[in-house]
């Protein structure tokens, strides 16, 4: 069945698409009509077909995992609970799998559910209200979403190329988060302040101020980049600047990221949320 | 479809089973069989029919939690991943989504999946070899399964009972989880020791080797329980008690758990592993 509705809408789009510009423009984040409609079906197999139009089918990961023995589903959430770790790339076999999961309506419920969390949490808070209750953001695939780049470049199952990534980055065109976004201005109207703190560097400070705002952020009362060269793993270079916070008299009632790097690491804050991220690994 | 699917199963069911008891006997664990068939099938809906033949249809969580606004497949994520904290019950329209999840092969995929993580860890580890290398482990939903429990009291929808659930615990009948012993005993084939760590009452110790020799488990090196009338939450108590193990001399070289009390605390043992359960939350 699912494969009938598949080949409609394969005949429906070759005659609609026809060009690869039209599949870049229509990479855009799922909005909450698209998670309404993804609930209605129940199948995320029809959710995103204009990315599977215009690349290879590859197999469904139901098919492909039997050899491989590792379920794309079970995979995703050893990676969320953390009992994956160090890994380099999305199995080859996945890459469907993670195509729909990311385009689909499923990783904008899931991480609705993680920010309804936050929120809750946040409201549940005595707070002094003295200007000194921040709220770490981690930036990328946390407030910026990095899709439309790993949508043309393999979900994740291909090798980290830092020059494409990088000009990506330096376009300046990443999509707000808006689950993370409606935390971001939830907590600043509870009078808690955000902080950006990202592995990004310096040298991209400019671009990132850009996008951001462009993106529809504001307000913030700090972003925190990596020095250029500075050589530490990703939980010392955070763990490190959240320590100067707290030296600096500011608390950390919340910390949210993609990685589990974003969020370990004394002192993590008071409390800790994870947003899925099935696309890649920092460590 | 899947509808139309279920209603024959449940006409051919209700011929067959005809009484309650039949229910009781069909509760199994979930084999390598029934995980390659669910793997065929793709189709949770149909993994488990007994159980709900013998129980009122609830309807499909993912009509119910619309209303509720939070999808089972994502509450059961931020569960997994440690987003959500301190819950009561499993939400009320979720028992069907999560009896699937048990009774089909999703839960049994799952762990096979942090298993396999935990074997490769534990064979790249360079072993001193001198008997003082220990690996932790959790017993209820990790060496242990409860879910002929939770399977006839509503899979964690309903308030904890202490009597009924202890009534359990001393028939000393709970089946073996088959990823866990397969970890358990590449651990001693390595000469990594196993040390058994529980919440359970030292009043439960009889019952509870029973249980584990009747499983097939064999030649571990401690049976930790929890003295009796002692106050403390699970993290503290555990890991007191793994701090113990290394002022004696242990190296906790892995800690295996179905909840994050188990594996949170210092010292949390050099890699930690989080094994799914979503029945239960123990703080």
């Amino acid at each position: 069945m699912a494969m009938a509705k598949l080949v409609v809408l394969l005949v429906a789009l070759a005659a609609a698409v026809g060009s690869c510009s039209a599949w870049e423009l229509n990479i855009r984040m799922p909005t909450a009509r698209d998670v309404e409609a993804a609930a209605e079906r129940l199948e995320e197999d029809v959710a995103a077909p204009l990315i599977h139009a215009l690349r290879p089918v590859l197999g469904s990961g139901g098919q492909l995992w039997r050899r491989a023995g590792v379920p794309c589903d079970s995979w995703r959430l050893a990676v969320e609970a953390y009992n994956k770790r160090d890994w380099r790339m999305v199995p080859a076999y996945c890459e469907r799998y993670v195509g729909h999961y990311m385009l689909g309506g499923h990783y904008r419920r899931d991480s609705r559910v993680v920010v309804d969390e936050a929120i809750a949490y946040a409201e549940g808070l005595k707070l002094a209200g003295n200007g000194k209750e921040v709220w770490v953001f981690d930036i990328d695939e946390t407030s910026l979403s990095n899709l439309p780049y790993y949508a043309t470049h393999g979900f994740g199952t291909r090798p980290y190329n830092a020059t494409s990534f990088n000009e990506y980055v330096l376009e300046g065109s990443a999509p707000a988060l808006p689950e993370t976004q409606r935390l971001f201005y939830k907590l600043i109207a509870l009078g808690i302040k955000p902080v950006f703190l990202t592995g990004r560097t310096e040298n991209q400070r400019a671009i990132t101020v850009k996008n951001l705002r462009r993106q529809g952020y504001a307000s913030w009362d700090k972003l925190l980049l990596k020095p250029i060269g500075f050589k530490a793993t990703a939980i010392a270079y955070k763990s490190g600047e959240r320590q100067k916070l707290q030296n600096a008299g500011f608390i950390i009632v919340g910390n949210i990221g993609d990685q589990w790097s974003d969020i370990l690491g004394a002192p993590e804050g008071a409390r800790t949320f994870k947003l899925p991220d099935p696309l890649y690994y920092i460590g």
